[in-house]
Formats: C-alpha cells, sequence, structure tokens
C-alpha cells in the first residue's frame, strides 16, 4: 500500500467565497488538473457548500448533478483527490484544482483522465 | 513580428461529432489548455456549429453566452488560440483542447490564464 498523500487544507476566506458565481442551479464547474503531470483530469461541478468543503479538507467534494447529492471524490472508489492549489477565473464563475490523484486515476471508466478520446481518431475504448 | 503559428485543422468525423451532448441552450463547456506549459488557460462554451468551426479552422471558435453570438477568439484581441489536439470525455459532454496562444495570453484582463487568482491569497489585480 502506499502511503495517503498530505492534506493541505486551503485558507477559507470570506470575501473570496463572496465572490464565486453560481448558475441557475446553485454550481460552478470546476477544471481538476494533476499537479505533476499537468493532465486535465476531469470537469466537475460544485456548490458553494461542497467548495467550502474541499478547501476546508483538502479533498475534492463536488456535487453530482445526476444524483442530486454531495459527491465526496473517491470514498466509494478510492481514488480521492488531493488538493494542493487552488484558483478562480476571471469572471469569477470557474474554478481551477490542482491535485494529487490518488489510485487508479479520475475517471469512472479506469483512464486516468476522462478526457482519453481525441477528435479525429473515431470513438475507441478508454484502455 | 513573430510568424503566424502553423495552422493544423483536425479530421471532422461524423460519428464523432454525433456523440457530443449539449446542454439545454445547445452548449458545451471547452476548457483551454497550453500545449507547450500545460497551463490551463480558460473555460468557455462552443455550439455544435463553433465546434465544427474550430476542428475545421484549426482555431478556437466559442459560442459567447453574454453576446450571444460566435466568437471567433482573437479577431480583435489579436490573441489567436491555434489547436493542437481536441478530446472529449467520457461522459460526451465537457471537450479540451490543447492550444497554442498566441499574443499576450488568454485573459481579457492581459493575463497569461484567466485563472491568475488563488484561493486563500485574498483578491487582488491581474498583472
Amino acid at each position: 500500500m502506499s502511503q495517503t498523500p498530505a492534506v493541505t487544507p486551503i485558507a477559507i476566506l470570506e470575501q473570496e467565497l463572496a465572490l464565486i458565481k453560481y448558475n441557475a442551479d446553485g454550481l460552478v464547474p470546476v477544471v481538476t488538473q494533476d499537479a505533476k503531470s499537468m493532465q486535465v483530469l476531469m470537469m466537475a461541478w460544485m456548490n458553494a457548500e461542497t467548495l467550502r468543503m474541499t478547501l476546508a479538507e483538502g479533498r475534492m467534494v463536488y456535487y453530482s448533478r445526476s444524483r442530486q447529492e454531495i459527491w465526496r471524490k473517491g470514498d466509494t472508489s478510492g481514488d480521492r483527490q488531493f488538493v494542493r492549489e487552488g484558483f478562480y477565473d476571471c469572471d469569477n464563475d470557474t474554478l481551477l484544482f490542482l491535485v494529487e490523484q490518488e489510485g487508479n486515476g479520475a475517471c469512472h471508466t479506469g483512464a486516468v483522465s476522462c478526457f482519453y478520446r481525441k477528435f479525429g481518431e473515431g470513438s475507441h475504448d478508454a484502455h
């Protein structure tokens, strides 16, 4: 077994959180990137509550639109994502997190990244 | 003046384009990453028409939600984005493009990336 990656919570600054704009469903899109390889792993959504949890816990906590519930990434799969840095964009309506990805990868298909299919090559399997 | 980057269109495969899922507004989120530095530059939206234009022209063509029009990135600012690779995710509802960024950067503030503010540091200017 490899060691659990270090957990590095990020200071919660209310003036920053107050800037973030959510869509009509109360969600903000989040791009998640591997802090070492710089590969973009996935895009998902957070609400105000799970953004706060993500910063406080130092682990990526999304909001699942399909299940309509808090999605603490990796609690089921073991493929947790440990936060290294978080950013918000110029319009305050998109987030970017650099993470240490635990386990096999970010994608439920078993691929490291959810973006494993390339335009111009035709569709194919994950592996 | 630096030379214009090479333009590399991507083959349009109808079976790939047919996979892509658009939201209720007919849009799909697009993550744009610098192909060399691997820095995530921005997140924006495309519709089916501008995705097709992006592949055909080898330049990033978004759909502006605020202006409700086709947004051929850089036509006004000069900061064009030349496509190197494009990917679609496991759910077929998010795109990732690796680009060569021309000019000063991707952000209208003058920053290289729109994600220039970091959680835990308080808000500050772009530069």
